[in-house]
C-alpha cells in the first residue's frame, strides 16, 4: 500500500514561522515522522512539496498512472482559493485525506474557508505533525 | 489517562439517518469500537449522549471536577450555533477534539460552519468511526 | 391513525403573548379544538408541549418505537435556528408537518427564514389555531 | 360565499413540470378536485390561470366589483419578485392566501423566499393538490 | 419588591473562564454582592442559574405566577442566538435588563450581537459585577 | 409640448390603498389635477395607466414615433424590479421623470431601490399629487 | 428540423440602444442573417419578439403542441429575474439556448446575473449578431 | 412664509466640481434662481451654507424658535451618513424636502443610499438648479 | 473625585423628540438630575453637549490636561459612524462610559450598531434618564 | 488566419472527470475536432495545455510577437479567481473567447462567476466540444 | 513649490495613542521632520490640524484661492467614512496624498478601507514618519 | 545594503497595457530608475519578474539564505487572492513593502482589496514609477 503526501506553498519553511501557531519543527522533522509511521503502519510513502499550484496539480494528476492507494494533502494558502487544485482533487478515485498543523478555525476568517475539503474523503486539523500521522492511518484503515 | 467521548442530538438514532451519509452503524457499534480503541491504546473512557444542549454542557463543566485527561465531542446540530457549548468547552484546560462521522464540507452550507472548532485542539470530520478513534489516539498522544 | 402535536417554547404562555398577533386563546383553546378535530376525523391524538429543545428532540424520537403516523410541529422561537430539531425531524419516515399560529413572514426580518422547513413535508402558517386544525386533515389526507 | 383561485405562470403545463416535485396531476385534475371540494363546503369557486403578471394583477383587482370572499392564489414563479402582484394583493379587503404544491423551503435558495407572503393572511405549502383543498377550508372557516 | 436574577450558561464557573474578560470572581462571589445590594435597597431577590435555555424560559414563566417585580437576566451564551428566551421575555410585563460582565462590543464579532436586547428594557454591559448591582438600582427606580 | 404620463401597476386602484401612505386620492382626481396644471403650463398631455410590464414598456416605445417631448413615470411596484422597463426608458432620448405620491425611503426596505432611477433625468418622491406636477413644469423647464 | 428564435423586450428597437454596446443593426438585419443562416443549415426558423413576460411564457409552451426542435432566446431584461421565463423554459424537453449580443459580464453588474442560464443547454454572449448565428449552429448540431 | 435653505458642504465651491455632472452654476447663481422664485412665489426665504455637520444642525435646530414654514436641504456629501443631520430632521415639525441638483442613483454606489430622505417629506434630484426652484413650490403648497 | 459628562447631538433638543421615544424630559432636567446624583455621591461633575464632531473630539482631549476622572457620553447620532470619536476615546486612560436614553436595540437597524463601544468601559442603554446617573455611580465606582 | 486554443489546468485528464457533465471526450477527441473544425475554417491553429497558471499567461503573452488572430480559452478552474490571467488577457490586441464545455450556470455556485469574462470578446458556454468548435467559427468571424 | 499637510483627527494627541501602532512620536516631531525635508526639497510648506471635517474642509477648499502645489493629508478617522471630505478633495486640481502612519491593512476591518483614496492621487501607509516626507518627494516630484 | 525588487505577473508588458492607467513606460524604463535610485541612496538591487506565483514564493524565501535587508514587489493580479504569497512574505524577517504604480482604490472593486497588504511594512501606491523609488527609500530608513 502507497500513499503518496502532498506539502503545500510555504511548508518547506515551516520552522521560519509563527511558531506559536506552528511548533518549532522542520520539514525534515515531519517527513520523518512520516516515513517512521509508514514503516510501523506497512506503508510505503512519496513526500512532495511544491510552492507551485501548477506542479502541485500535476503531481495529483501522476497518481492516476503510478500506484498509490491514498493521497495526504496539506494545500498551505491555496486551501482558500484553489479551485483548479479541488478539481484535480475530485477526478481521482483514491482517497484524498486534507490536513492542518495548526487549528485554521482559530485563526484569521479568511482561513475558515477551505475551497478543497468538499471533494475530500476527511479532514484533520490543528493536531500538529500528528495530524498528518493520523492520516496515514486513516488512509491504510480505509483501503483495508 | 481518561477520555471522555460526547455524543451530541441524534446521534443516538444513528442508524436511522441517512445511510448514504452516516453508513449503517449503531451508535452502539460506535461505542463498541471506542471501548476496544481505549482498552487498546490502555486508556480508560466514559461515554455519554444527550439531545440537550444544557446536559451537554452541564457534563463538559463536570470534568473539572472529576479526572478526565481529555474529550472528544461530535456536537451534532449544535455544532453549527451553540455559542453556549463553544464558551463550555473553552473554559476547560484539558484538550478537547472536535469529530464529524460525515464531512461536514460536503454537505449543507450552513453545515459548513462550526462555532465549536475555534476552541477545540483540533478537528477530525469525514472519516466515519475512523473518526472518534483516531481522535482517542490524538488524546493519547497529547498527553504523552 | 395517530397524530402527534407538539407545541414549541412559550405555546404553554399563549394568552399572554400580543393578542394582536396571537389572538386571545389559552393553549387549552387550541388542544380542545385539536381533540375535537381529531375525534371528527377518527384519529387519535396525543399533545405535549416544552420549553426545551432536548425533550422537543427526544419526543420526536419517541414516534420511530411508537406507532405514530404523523407530527404537527409548532417550533415557536427554535423554528429559525435548531438545527438539532431539523436533524430529529429528517430521520423520521413519517411525515411532518410545520404550523404557525401567525403568519412568521409578515413579522420581523429573523423570523422569516425556517431552518426546520426544508425537511418537513409541509408548511401552514397565519390561519391561528386553523393552522393546526388543517394540519390534522393534512396528515389524515397523506396516509390515506 | 365565493373564492377566487388563481393560477400563477406555468401552472397550466403542470402535467409538463418535474414528477418528483409536482406529481402526476393535470391542472384540469386540480381543478376538479377545487370544485368538488367548494360544492362539499357550499362555496362557489371561480377558478384563473394566465401566465401574464398583468393580467393577474387585474385579476385581483376585479374582486373589488365582484362579490368574491377571498383569493387562493399560487403565485407561480412570481413569489419571488412580483412586488407588483404584492401591492394588488395589500390594497384587497378579502382574505388571501398563498399556496404551493411544493414544498417551497425544500428546493433552490431563490424559491425561499416569497415577496408576497407579507400581504397575505396565511401561506400553505408542501402538500400537493391538497394545499388547494386546504385553502378552501380556511377561506370558508375565516368567513364564518 | 422583589428582583429575580437569572444567570445563564457557564456562569456556574466564571472563576473557571479567562481572567483577563470575566475577572477573578466566583459566581458564589457575585451572588453575595447582589443580595448584600438587595438589602441596601430594601428589595427581596431571588437567583439562578442553569445552563439550559428551556429551564431558564420556565423560569422566566413561572414570574407570572410569582410576585417578581422585575428581571436581571445574564443570558451567557444564549444571548446571540436564543430567539425561544427573547419570546418568554417578550411576553412578560415586568421589566427584563440584560446585563453582562463583560463588554461583549469589545469581544468577537459573533458576540456583538443580541437577540434578546430588543425586548428588554434596557441593557448595562462591561462593568463587572457593578452591572448586577446597577441593574437592581435601574428595577427600584422603575418600580418606584 | 407634449408630455406623457404613464401610471404603473395598482395606481389605477389608488384610492384603496392604504390612505396614511397615499391619502385619499382617486386615480382621476391626480389625472383632473394633471390636465389642470399642463393647461396652465401650456402643455399637451396623454395619460395612461397599465398594470403590464409589456404594456408599459410598449408605450415607452411608442414616443419614438409620436411627437413626444418628455415622460413622467410612477412604474408602481416595477420601480423595484424592472429592468425591461429600465432598458425601454434608456433607449428614449426624451427626459424621463420618476414620480412617486409616497417617500419611497421611508417604507419597507424593498422599495427603498429603484433600478429604475439611474437611467432617469430626475426622480420626485414623497409630495403626493403634486409630485407629479413638480414633473410637468420640470419637463417644461428642460425643453425650454 | 425547425428553431424558434424568440427576442425579448426592447429588442425591436435595438437600432435605438447604445451603439457601442449593441452596433448599428436593426432587429430586422438580425431576423434576415437568420434567415439566411437557417437556409443554410437546412432548417426551418420562426422569429417572435415580444415586451411581454408572460407572451414569451405562452411562446415557450406552445412549442410543446407544435414540432420545435430547438429554441433560441433574448431574453433582454428578463434575463436577470424572470424566474417565470426560467420555469417555462425548465419544463420543455428540447434544448434551449441563451444568446446576448453584448457580453453582459462587461457590463452593469446587475446585468452579470442569469437567472435563466441554469435551465439553459448552454449560453452564448458577446458576439453581436454572431451569437444567434451559432446558437442555430448548435441547435443543428444538438438534433444530429 | 418662509423657507431655509441649506446648502452642505462643497456646494460653496459648486463651480469646480465636475461639470458634466453639476453643469457651470456658482452658489451664486442657484441662491439668485432661488430669491426670484421666492419673490415670484411670495415667499421670504434664508438661505445658509456650511461646510460643518454641526453647524447644519445648529441651523436646522434654529427653525424652532425662528418663524419658518419650511426646509429645503442638499446635504451634499452628508447625505450619506449623517445619522446627526438626520435626528435633527426628524425633531422638526416643519417639512423638510432633501433635493440633489444631479441624479445621486445614476452615480456611485455609495451615493444611492440617503440616511436622510427617511425622514424628510420628499425627495428631488437631477433636475439642476431647478430641483431646488421645484422645492420651494412644494414648501409653498403644503403650507397652503 | 470628576466626571465629564458629554451630551451629543440633538440631545439638546430632546423634549422635541419622540415622546414614546425620549420621554417629556428637557435637558435641564437631565442635567439637574445628575448634579444632584453627583452631589449625593460627593463628586463634581461638568456638563457638555455640542452638535459638532469636532468639538466632542476637542472636549474628550482635554481631559488630559484637566483633573478628570471618568466620562459619560452619550453620543447621539455619532454612535454609528463616528470613528474619529472612537480614537478619541481610545487614547484617554480614563474610564469612559457610553449611555443612551433609549434602548437603541429595540430600533432601526442602523442604531443597532456602536463603533464607539469597543472601545469603552460599558454601556448602559434604555433606561432613560437613569442611564446617566448609573454611569456616574459606576465611574465613582471604578475610581474606588 | 491563426486562432490559439488554450486549455486550462484539468482538460488534460477530461476522460476522468465526472461523465455526466463533461461527456466521454478525452483532450485528444477534442483536439481533433478542433484541428478538422479549422481546416474546414481554412484556419491555422496552435492548441495548449497547462495546469499552471504562470505558463498559460506566458502563452498569452507570447501572441504578442507570434502572428495570432484571435484565442480560444478554457480556463478551467482558473475562471473564478485568476486576476492574473484577467490581466494578461486584457492587454491583449486581439479577439479572446472563453469557452466552458459544462453550462457554469447549472453548477456550484462559486463556478457561476468568471473573473475573466469581463474582458474577453465573448463567452460560450454548455455547449460541449461544441463550444470551441463554434468559437472558432466566431474568431473566424471577427476576422472578416 | 508649496505643500499643504493636513492632519486629521486625534493627530494632536499622537503621543497618547497605542505606542506599538504608532510609535513614540510627538506631533511636534512630526512636523519638525516634515519642515526639514521640505527645507531639503526647496518647498515651502504649511502644517494645519484639526479634529473637525468641517474645518478639514474649508482648508482643502483654501488651497484654490492660495498658491499651493500639492496637499497630503492624513484623514485619520475621517478616512473611513467622510463622503464630504472625499467631495472636496476631488473638486482640487492639485495632487493630494493620503498617508497614514500606521499600516491601516493590518488593523481592524473597519480601518481597511478609505471612502478618500479613490479620489487621492496615490497613498502611502505603513511607514510611520516617514510616510508624509515620502509624500513631499512625491509632491516635489509630480510638479516637476 | 540590499533590496530585492519582484515585478508581478504582466508588468513584464507593462507598455502593452492601459495607458490611461499605467503610462508609458516599459519594464526597462523602470528597472533603470530604479537602478540610479538605488546608486544614488548606496544599495544595492536585485530585480525579478515572474508571472508564477510559485516562482515569486521562491523567489521571497531565497532572500533567507541571501542576504537581503528589505523587499519591494508588486504583485500585481496576485495582490487580490495570493494568500500563498502572503504566507511566504509573512515569514520573512525583513521589511517588505507593497507597491503599485496606478491607484488600486480607483479602480475595480475587486482591485480594491489586497489579501497582502496585512503582513506588509506599508504600502505605496497611485505614484506611478515614483511608487518604486520612494519604496526604495523607506527600505534605506528602515535599515538605517
Amino acid at each position: 500500500m502507497k500513499a503518496l503526501v502532498i506539502h503545500g506553498p510555504n511548508i518547506n519553511l515551516l520552522d521560519k514561522r509563527n511558531k506559536s501557531i506552528y511548533g518549532d519543527y522542520t520539514i525534515e522533522d515531519i517527513n520523518n515522522l512520516i516515513i517512521s509511521k509508514a514503516k510501523e503502519l506497512d506503508m510505503e510513502v512519496e513526500i512532495f512539496q511544491s510552492n507551485s499550484e501548477g506542479m502541485i496539480i500535476d503531481k495529483l494528476h501522476s497518481t492516476i498512472k503510478e500506484q498509490v492507494d491514498g493521497v495526504i494533502i496539506n494545500p498551505g494558502g491555496y486551501t482558500h482559493y484553489s479551485i483548479s487544485i479541488r478539481d484535480a482533487i475530485e477526478l481521482l478515485d483514491i482517497p484524498v485525506i486534507e490536513v492542518h498543523l495548526s487549528n485554521i478555525y482559530a485563526r484569521e476568517d479568511f482561513r475558515r474557508k477551505s475551497v478543497i475539503a468538499p471533494v475530500c474523503k476527511g479532514q484533520i486539523s490543528g493536531l500538529g505533525i500528528f495530524s498528518y500521522l493520523l492520516a496515514l492511518e486513516a488512509i491504510r484503515n480505509i483501503n483495508n
